[in-house]
């Protein structure tokens, strides 16, 4: 747990995030022009999301790469915390595996934690919390996993075989190990204590199924790495290998600076958002223009603090040159906030209308992803 | 955990039990003249082990009996860790159990803790772990359960009902009392941690089934109320009633003071023993009597230490008459230590042979009675 003038845990985020100094507190590595070259070499392209440093952090990623390169293939696995709809943070870590696996053709899981979420939210009951999760795989369908290549687990549906594996894990786990990762105190409730198991699972799935080890790599929110750093630590113990991870940068919250937060309604513009929502919020939204537009014509924009242009930079706005004609002429002056915002909302709208189009014909397949016991 | 010259908890049992201490430590009550009364009035008899307080305390029987006369059944509930196989400590719950069954022809489950077993033991996988579920389920057959009325659980068999509704119980438990209860330590495994919800889910599982409160009650050994303690107080926060219980005493060991060990082998006799190891293990066993047979004729022997006589008493000799008649020979000295060792094989033996007999035939039938998801 980093608790400064930020806090960043799987559960809370809180404040500015200075990405340097949680590098260095959780012990990543930066992804360096190496890697990327090395990614240009094996897929003829680097994302956008890897060129603008969004996914910016990674554990073993050049192994998962060699490894690869010798013919030996890794297989994905990421997820998330049903508590809410999916809103556009979500879609970061979700879009970019979903590319990981069209580029690579590997193997994915996508694990939502309707379990984690019951047992972390006061309110929310576990049928409630398995609905949501429901609602969810929806928009991970939508998003054009792969059929055959891609199962979502959600955890209390895949219980038997879950909590088997987790008990193997969490044999190796002490409360220390939890307390000092996670912030845990002795009022936690035991529940959320042995939760971090359940995580540790999909890590080594693939390679339970194969009876070999499968090299695995996690593309997920810089937050979520205290599990993925207790299940480095645990699965050598157990015969597997540890799991490789790449990270991203959390989207910025509409409002303020930390990151979305599905329990803050107007922080977030969800998938299920109809097009007078998403004009209302991105007007809302924290601008970084003049405070009159002749102050704005004169002193320019800044849009490293503008949602509206961080949007386009982490989602929205793929080609490169056309992101930093947008950047130059904001930051001259020359394009207003008003104009900046427009440019969001109509690609945010049209995403989301295609995007709300595909999760209606999810709803006739989605059964053929997920996984029960 | 009461730890003073004796230590009882679920997980060990050191030194020689003084019950009454146990009782005022762990809150529960004797089972008194009225109850047994109730209880001859209700069925016609009182059951040796309830008239020798070998089942001895209790928690709200009162209240499962007063039910029962008003036309609502309980259901009973109990279990065992497989660790080993089972040897006659773990008979003495179980044969009561059954006993009530009939009695009061009434349903029941049993759970086999194979997950428990795993997460305790240092060396021991879930599979073989497992497989000693297996062999012990095989046991509560022979015992002649009824097989419409009886249900077993092994944990990992059933792990995604038992997950499910174990999460449920594990959000009203906190660390701090799992610390006080069972006596863990920061350095324990965050699945010991999470276990006892686990066990408290039989408590609770047939009013889930059945969408309505039903009275169950848990016969058992007296190291296993701290989980039941936890489930009392547990289960009224979800909407449930408290488990009712009725506790044994621990059935010596060969050797010396204490529980029965299956992690010893010389201290228990198992239901897979042969005759001759009957024979040598209850000539090896700790004796009342006398240094030679002079001394023995002329001051007599201690029944209350001898484990022979325990033995008779606590399960193989049923008739009071018989059993006072050996008591005062034995005392007296005109019964000698071999003959009183040699009573005790005879019956040991014919009991387990009969047993072994009877286990040999579960094996086409205890499948009915195992639940799986």
């Amino acid at each position: 747990m980093v608790e400064m003038v930020f806090k960043v845990t799987p559960w809370e985020v809180k404040g500015e995030i200075d990405y340097d100094k949680l590098v260095d507190q959780f012990g990543v590595s930066l992804i360096n022009e190496d890697i990327l070259k090395k990614i240009k070499k094996m897929t003829g392209e680097v994302h956008f999301m890897l060129r603008r440093k969004i996914f910016f952090a990674h554990r073993d990623l050049n192994f998962i790469l060699n490894e690869y390169e010798k013919g030996n293939k890794f297989y994905l696995y990421t997820g998330r915390g049903p508590s809410e709809n999916i809103h556009l943070g979500h879609l970061l870590p979700l879009t970019f595996t979903k590319y990981l696996q069209d580029k690579f053709k590997v193997k994915c899981y996508i694990q939502l934690t309707d379990d984690e979420k019951f047992l972390f939210k006061k309110n929310l009951t576990i049928k409630q919390a398995n609905k949501i999760a429901y609602e969810n795989a929806l928009d991970l369908v939508a998003l054009g996993f792969n059929k055959k290549l891609t199962r979502i687990i959600i955890d209390t549906d895949y219980a038997k075989t879950m909590y088997n594996q987790a008990i193997r894990v969490a044999k190796h786990i002490t409360f220390s190990t939890v307390k000092a990762v996670f912030g845990f105190e002795n009022s936690s409730n035991i529940g959320k204590i042995f939760y971090t198991s359940m995580q540790a699972v999909p890590a080594f799935l693939e390679s339970l199924k194969q009876g070999k080890n499968i090299p695995c790599l996690i593309p997920h929110g810089i937050d979520q790495d205290p599990h993925f750093r207790v299940a480095r630590d645990v699965l050598p113990k157990m015969g597997y290998l540890k799991p490789a991870s790449i990270q991203n940068k959390l989207l910025p919250g509409l409002l303020e600076g930390g990151k979305m937060s599905a329990s803050i309604p107007n922080s977030a513009i969800f998938t299920t958002d109809t097009p007078k929502e998403i004009k209302q919020k991105i007007n809302n939204a924290f601008s970084g223009g003049g405070e009159t537009i002749e102050e704005h014509r004169k002193h320019g924009g800044n849009p490293d603090v503008d949602i509206a242009f961080q949007y386009l930079k982490y989602y929205f706005e793929p080609d490169d040159k056309k992101l930093k004609k947008i950047e130059e002429d904001y930051r001259s002056g020359k394009l207003l906030t008003g104009e900046l915002k427009q440019i969001a909302i109509e690609k945010i709208t049209k995403f989301i209308l295609d995007h709300q189009n595909k999760r209606e014909k999810a709803k006739d397949i989605v059964d053929d992803f997920i996984l029960k016991d």
